[in-house]
């Protein structure tokens, strides 16, 4: 299979442009002044289903012939991807099986379900996931639309690098957080295309650090039992992303948990903004100085905010 | 006094444009959903110092004359308004007394003082601060500004709902919070002047009711002890705003705490915005049934977003 081109995601945008947020980049004098840099967060928190993933499914959904639609497409994530392909599936009107473990929370189950989703319930573990996903496929001649390690998913992933540097062409260093990978393969095609002198670096958690390890070793590895307050970011680095990443990404920055909820509630308390956690990973790398922002205009990808609200403090 | 016009307050919108942000306007289909009609939220939580305070302090601020402003300005606020009041004259160059009392938070202190304000700490007690703003004023020759009691300020506060309503002229109905009164005040004569078929509304927590209570009986009355988690709203409103209010405003819903909260919740869970406690209580009048939206176009003003973010639970 070839490798993803701008040609690709400038399709991908044409193709789900109607149908996504063209959200804002958000600037902070005082984000600037605790950086030492100019700060431009591309806001994907806000995008259609609260994170970037909408932009790879619609575009996977809008790119099926359709009789392969009408057959439905299908998945066995329980994140932020199930609900985007609920969505996307919703819209163009075609069935969307969402595999899910039997212990998912009643929030994440009832959303997939409010966007249309067909919920199966299977055992909690990988290998009951993946039978249960290909049984569906086998019964109902869905497709399957992974996460991430799919070309037409990383084409609509990319589209976010293709909007920010729409609006502000003149960066220095681009960050992304990196979990399996789509969104920062796609969005280093664009950066590296559009602009050849820029940085892209993304963030991830140490707990989850495989992407990190990887890119250092030169080989795709796991690491064993990745944990991390990032739920969305504890997948390995596909196949199809890492030699993306490899060849386009000039650094990964690791993160700690305690650094991302610092991240997220700077966020919350400067820009009065939403991020769920694997969402404020990109700016932690920044705020923790594992990337250099000073004298740098930098794009930070705030990826999502899909979470609940814990116990507030009052403002006193 | 001569009673405040909407040519004041399109003064006030002329002399502090170039000053504060033109705040976004953001609609959900979700929320619209939720309510049956169409909503649309004023975001003053984005405002510079995070809250529309910052409008009525800089028209305020941006007033004086050059000698009388050289002398500086003052308040006994420690709140939305102390901050607001800080910065306005810090851009113009002046200096901002704010007492406090001792007991302020560390955050709120250092907050005011981040943007220039000098802090003046006083007993924790409303006449020890009364006490310490007089010796303030008479001796540094500063002037007084009232948070909300000012004409100046209700003027420079009217202007979030002259670019509501520029933005979404035909909405049937708009709603603010109200505590001492100068945003409702403000708002509701421009909402009358430019729309004077549109219902006013008010959202107030029930604990210091004091408006609700003063609105039905026709005369200005305080409650004792008023206390809510909405705690930029515990004054009593002021005798400049509540005849402009009794003439303009159709009603004024009181809301529990529970219901401020929830309304706080579901705008960072659906909106993907951080609001304060204070500047959810409009929303939660919808939220509640209180001001019924059903099928028609509501401006709801959120009015800050200064809140500190408590325990956050994980977004599984």
């Amino acid at each position: 299979m070839s490798e993803i081109t701008l040609d690709d995601i400038s399709g991908a945008h044409e193709r789900i442009r109607g149908r996504i947020h063209h959200t804002p980049v958000l600037t902070s004098r005082r984000m600037d002044e605790l950086s030492g840099g100019r700060l431009f967060f591309k806001c994907e928190n806000f995008q259609k289903t609260g994170s970037f993933k909408a932009r790879g499914a619609m575009n996977a959904v809008l790119s099926l012939a359709d009789a392969e639609a009408a057959r439905g497409v299908a998945t066995h994530s329980s994140g932020n991807h199930a609900a985007a392909l609920a969505w996307a599936a919703g819209l163009r009107g075609i069935p969307a099986f969402v595999v899910m473990p039997r212990t998912v929370s009643r929030v994440k189950l009832a959303s997939v379900e409010r966007l249309g989703g067909r919920v199966v319930l299977c055992e909690p573990n990988h290998r009951a996931r993946e039978e249960a996903a290909e049984k569906v496929v086998r019964e109902t001649g869905a497709t399957l639309i992974h996460p991430f390690n799919n070309q037409r998913v990383i084409a609509g992933q990319g589209t976010v690098a293709l909007e920010l540097l729409g609006e502000v062409p003149d960066l220095d260093i681009i960050v992304c957080p990196v979990g399996g990978g789509g969104l920062l393969a796609g969005s280093s095609v664009v950066a590296r295309a559009l602009r050849p002198g820029i940085k892209v670096f993304a963030g991830e958690p140490e707990g989850a650090a495989d992407t990190s390890l990887s890119f250092s070793s030169g080989v795709r590895q796991p690491v064993e039992h990745p944990s991390s307050i990032a739920d969305g970011l504890l997948a390995l680095v596909g196949d199809l992303t890492f030699p993306v990443i490899r060849r386009n990404v000039d650094g990964i920055a690791t993160v700690s948990d305690a650094a991302i909820e610092a991240a997220m509630r700077r966020i919350w308390e400067i820009l009065k903004i939403a991020v769920e956690p694997s969402g404020a990973v990109a700016y932690a790398a920044i705020a923790e100085g594992k990337v250099a922002a000073s004298g740098r205009r930098v794009g930070i990808v705030l990826s999502g905010g899909n979470v609940e609200l814990g116990a507030l403090s009052g403002s006193k």
